[in-house]
């Protein structure tokens, strides 16, 4: 299918001239630590037209034979090309909804057409995380078929990363390992790895213990680390930006507002817009935005000091993180600051953060006009009220903002929001239930009282 | 757009000649009351070709301009032909992942190109309900600008059906009103409409009382109903047969094995396969498994004593439908009994129940296989199971399970699999986690007991 002239290899990110094999075991570049990239041959892949490019993403978008139904393997050229494909393994992965949500943006002063929700959690799993999994699991399958060894793939998150990584490795047959921190998880966080037969293990420790201990287990042979530095898992990511100019009929936003933590998916993002461009297929790159929540903002902090401007040599001190509601990204030292910074200098973008109070009211805010928001899309959403609070983001111009996970994973923190229970908030917007008899009447007075009409 | 000739309307379903607007505020028939259905001009749609049409679809699949790349509205001229596009509430349905279990079929003794999952509670609000809602509340809006007063829309459900009603309401910017029986209701399962904005009220009685009250709200003029019978509400579903052979590259799968209650959605998947045969789209039709739980299998009951052949003129008596695990189905009189027999008798039907046990192993295979399945979805792979034991369904034949609702929204089914606790349930597949100490020689030890290597 792909002719054999694509072919991409890893390359150390940070300027040596290391290079490996994607079906090699390497996490970081063995002469200078730096994380990794997949390098694409881009003049191979610029001797197809856009236009031919643009076909062929289309023919096979959500209905191309299995597995080029899905929004990361359509575009498998440019993610992972030279892979067998009877080695991917999928979930039908992106293709994932994305809202005009024109009441949401009247509120806030823009236009009816101008905010975009990009739905990345309508998803199997529940979360973005599947986009790059399916690539990093397809990957090791294709290892395990060349002979490299592999018994299993170990992490150590607590949510969206061992929810994607237990279901990719279920349907590839392929063993998993979670480990966890003993007595700090509640069952419903455990249940996706469970359901899906991996291995979770309960350590007695805390979570950077699990850490530790994953990183001991996957420096033996045989134990493949799925952690959040792996750059293959930043290809299937990359897709999320051609497939949001792909639903805009290929045009690109004008705005892309993106919560952050580890800061993977903000320099995945980056690199898709950036691919495209480069191959012609938009002419132009929107502003990036990173919203970070003001409990876990060192990137903003950094930022900020610099005098507001990203730019690629900025160093980010890691912060301590302070408990959020927006869990996923409660991060104090982003391991992909750097690839993020690029992404933002080449994109002349943003940063900036916002309180819990923020989060949750924007939330609730786009809940009143149809979404259904999980915290950290309450970041994003929070930070683009500010930004067209103060002008910056103005009335005609196109916001996408990236949802990362669904909402229906956060009904702790709705419900938590709508009782007035949730640390550090006061609810402006909450909608409690209402007590009635069972009769007609006194339902039909409830009705009136809310909506002034009477049936 | 939609040329003029193209136009639907309501029609009396039991052979009365009663026609109404897809715009009045109807839903039975007032002569006889039958249930309605929504009639299409098929002469004037098969002025197309059966080619042109698919080219249109896939045109606007996941990717056509606003709101054509919903599942549903870029099939709007088989749909609602007439509906103003500005009227149109959409929350980016359909296109849900056509997931294929090669690893679920083989332990069934099936091929690995045999089962297929179309997950259609991978959406927005979590369950297919999207679908219908996304057509029954752009009608509100299509009435409301033609100055038929409508001042909510309400609904007595406690689970999916309010979740899709307060969404696409508050997305539209009408009120919804949703009746719940007080103290019977878990916050969490009240917590998607009041953060969408409804209106909910928790009456003193249980779920029939509110029923009751809801149908007496909506006798009055200004309340719509939302309730189960609207056939607005089948025409959206029955896009999601034309999804899944267009998922396919336009070829019908030889089985489709849904889960049934109300069994609305089982006649909605029917029509869909017919209409499409009758325009030439496909060429011929699959056969037609709907799956009930043993506790409530009325359908079951009536088909089993008549010899096991569905026809059309069966009579369904009612039963008391028992407590199950599948609550969505947890239904004793299905209001669309009648429509559901003459879509098995069209696509030459079985109907096989399952009890809980069955349900909830089925569950827990296709979950090891990657799956994550909702019980409902469990009812169906357990009658899928079933007829693949009995040589019913072979070896290279194509099943396509349908799958309602997301597995996100039953984490208490999947925890109480796990440790033991369903009623009812012996659980034959659970997947313990293990308590180990924090040291890399415990979790080799534990990695190697459970897998047989040594990192």
């Amino acid at each position: 299918m792909s002719p054999p002239s694509f072919r991409a290899r890893f390359r150390c990110s940070d300027g040596c001239d290391f290079q490996a094999e994607l079906t090699e075991v390497v996490y970081r570049c063995p002469r200078c630590q730096g994380l990794l990239e997949v390098e694409h041959d881009l003049e191979a892949l610029a001797q197809r037209s856009a236009a031919e490019w643009k076909a062929l993403f289309d023919g096979r978008f959500r209905a191309g034979p299995w597995p080029l139904g899905s929004g990361v393997w359509g575009k498998k050229e440019w993610v992972y090309p030279q892979l067998a494909l009877e080695n991917v393994v999928s979930m039908y992965e992106g293709g994932s909804p994305l809202l005009r949500l024109d009441r949401y943006a009247q509120e806030l002063g823009l236009g009816p057409d101008d905010v975009w929700l990009k739905e990345c959690g309508v998803t199997h799993t529940g979360s973005f995380k599947d986009l790059g999994m399916t690539v990093l699991v397809s990957a090791v399958k294709e290892m395990r078929a060349r002979g490299v060894r592999v018994d299993a793939v170990a992490c150590a998150s607590t949510g969206d990363t061992s929810a994607a990584l237990a279901a990719y490795c279920a349907a590839a047959g392929i063993p998993s390992v979670v480990l966890l921190p003993r007595g700090k998880i509640s069952i419903a966080q455990l249940v996706q790895p469970i359901a899906n037969g991996a291995l979770v293990l309960e350590l007695d420790t805390d979570f950077d213990g699990c850490m530790k201990v994953v990183q001991e287990l996957a420096s033996a042979p045989g134990l493949y680390l799925a952690n959040s530095m792996n750059s293959l898992r930043i290809e299937g990511q990359k897709t999320l930006a051609v497939e949001l100019a792909q639903q805009l009929g290929w045009e690109v936003p004008d705005w892309v507002v993106i919560p952050g933590g580890n800061l993977g998916n903000a320099s995945a993002v980056g690199r898709g817009f950036l691919m495209m461009k480069q191959l012609g297929l938009v002419s132009r790159l929107p502003r990036l935005v990173v919203a970070q929540a003001r409990s876990a903002n060192p990137l903003f902090r950094a930022v900020a000091a610099a005098g507001g401007k990203p730019t690629r040599d900025l160093e980010v001190a890691p912060v301590a993180a302070q408990k959020t509601l927006a869990s996923a990204i409660q991060i104090g030292a982003p391991v992909s600051a750097r690839r993020a910074l690029r992404a933002l200098e080449a994109l002349d973008g943003l940063v900036e953060d916002a309180t819990e109070q923020e989060l949750s009211d924007a939330a609730a805010r786009a809940d009143r006009a149809g979404a259904y928001a999980d915290p950290h899309t309450g970041v994003a959403l929070a930070v683009l009220e500010k930004l067209a609070a103060r002008g910056t983001i103005r009335k005609g111009e196109r916001v996408a903002v990236i949802s990362t996970a669904h909402g229906l994973k956060f009904s702790d923190f709705k419900v938590g929001y709508h009782a007035g229970s949730l640390p550090c908030v006061a609810p402006r917007l909450v909608n409690p239930s209402v007590q009635v008899a069972a009769s007609l009447g006194a339902v039909q007075d409830a009705v009136a009282k809310r909506f002034g009409v009477r049936a």
